[in-house]
């Protein structure tokens, strides 16, 4: 029996690989949808007007939530009272109190929640943690540039206080970087460069510290970046290994040698791993890439830039 | 055996309260001090210029970190890699993730760390902790008000980014709710009132949310305030009660009647809680204060003040 999903929050990110994702996924049939926008119907579906007309009107067994974050915890908690299984995108929450208290509802609810991360759905970064375990980290350098008005033309939300500028997309660095190693690094401190008709950064800088390792362990993120897009990871070992990810996640490169290399297929290998946790009735909930994020907004420097038009 | 103690940061919570405390508790016996800024010996014991240098110099058993919270997690590594078990004193550490790093690393070392927090350690506290459990929350009120000027003055360090500002305090707070509720309240969003001379906030307003509670759950805090100390907690439960907690928690009000008052003596019951760990081996470590606190500053909405001079 494939299981009946419903989106909530028909964006970018929904319309563009949630939805095809699902179609394509014989584990799933799409069975409802809602956008405060409403719209014309997908896939033969009509548009709801908010989360609870969908919960009402839809037979379903599970719920994607890619609303914007603030609004996330709300149509999660919701959809889980009405006896929902839930897949978050990321992030899962605004605030990590949040994310918390919803894996807690999850299990007084007897639901699965997956909050998904999509830059650890790929081969690559799989094979480099492979690599990476029981080898300490001696450097870290990761490079996460894109050009906003290429990938985000018109979203407001992002550059309000809750809606984390810059980390909705170093996010997906940060999340590699968690799945990479066991414990993961973690924010000592932070630089966060603010647009002055902004309230969240346009770019970042964070140096990490770990347990494992005397650093330096450092991460930029820059959404002003002008060029194709930059998202890489580069690693030394103590032990003299040279291991980069590169193409966000995309290909693996070890001691100059490319081990991996393939189109990403990050939504079908995500949507698995949700069919995969409802089979087996288990949460899954990284929240690390969340925190750091947390971590660097209320304890970074910051810097005022001019005016960025996006 | 009495545990030897060394401490590291000798500013005002030191001099005030952890020294006259250890001094008097014959659980431990003061053995090293450090503090960057040198001084004069106290109890006998010459100060140390760095937390290394009385590391190298005292034979300790434990150490208690006073320093401000950027610097607490270098202290604390450096004093749980020489074998020494750690009591923090509020904040554990700057971040979330430096802070997991302590508890961590204490599990490696075989060591205890304490993250404390004095707010805590009331009669008061516990005895509205234990009416309260197994009632749902209607609503919580907290107010926290002090004058900067009375408590701190010329205590720069709390006003840049790292130094937390009015969580310096509010925190407090936050460390009350946490234990007195299982799940705590968790921040859904916040204000940030901070002054155009300051880089930290002077007063915030957090509004929470709850699994088992549809709110109204508010926190203000203050540090411009003129006049008396206001540190309050007003909680209704939803079946009718009417729980207060005053002075910081020292005085416990249920339904109108003064249920516990007393002069609060919250080091020597945080020393008497530290001691205890020590005898079990056992860390202890609620980092939900610290969460609330980074949650807010990471995601309140900023609104600028003038210019504050404390």
């Amino acid at each position: 029996m494939a299981t009946r999903i419903g989106i909530v929050g028909l964006g970018q990110i929904a319309r563009k690989q949630h939805v095809p994702t699902i179609l394509a996924d014989a584990n799933f049939t799409l069975a409802g949808l809602a956008d405060l926008a409403g719209g014309e119907p997908i896939a033969g579906l009509p548009i709801h007007n908010d989360h609870q007309a969908m919960l009402a009107a839809c037979a379903l067994d599970a719920v994607a939530i890619c609303t914007p974050p603030a609004a996330r915890f709300a149509n999660a908690r919701d959809a889980l009272l009405a006896g929902k299984h839930v897949l978050l995108e990321k992030p899962p929450a605004a605030t990590m109190g949040e994310a918390e208290a919803l894996v807690e509802l999850a299990a007084r609810c007897g639901r699965v929640v997956y909050a998904s991360w999509h830059s650890q759905c790929n081969h690559a970064v799989e094979a480099a943690r492979l690599f990476l375990a029981n080898k300490h980290l001696a450097r870290l350098r990761v490079d996460w540039h894109e050009d906003f008005r290429v990938y985000h033309p018109d979203q407001d939300w992002i550059w309000q206080a809750d809606g984390l500028g810059v980390f909705d997309m170093a996010i997906n660095a940060l999340s590699v970087i968690s799945r990479l190693f066991t414990p993961p690094p973690f924010v000592r401190s932070a630089e966060l460069y603010i647009a002055e008709n902004h309230a969240a950064p346009l770019a970042a800088k964070i140096r990490f510290g770990a347990l494992d390792s005397a650093g330096p362990l450092e991460l930029q993120a820059n959404w002003g970046h002008v060029g194709p897009a930059q998202r890489e990871l580069h690693m030394i070992t103590r032990c003299g290994h040279d291991v980069v990810l590169l193409d966000s996640g995309g290909t693996l490169v070890i001691d100059g040698k490319v081990t991996v290399q393939e189109v990403r297929a990050e939504y079908p290998m995500l949507y698995a791993r949700f069919a995969e946790l409802l089979r087996r009735g288990e949460s899954e909930a990284d929240l690390t890439p969340l925190q750091m994020t947390l971590d660097a907004l209320a304890l970074g420097k910051r810097v005022a830039l001019l005016r960025f038009e996006g």
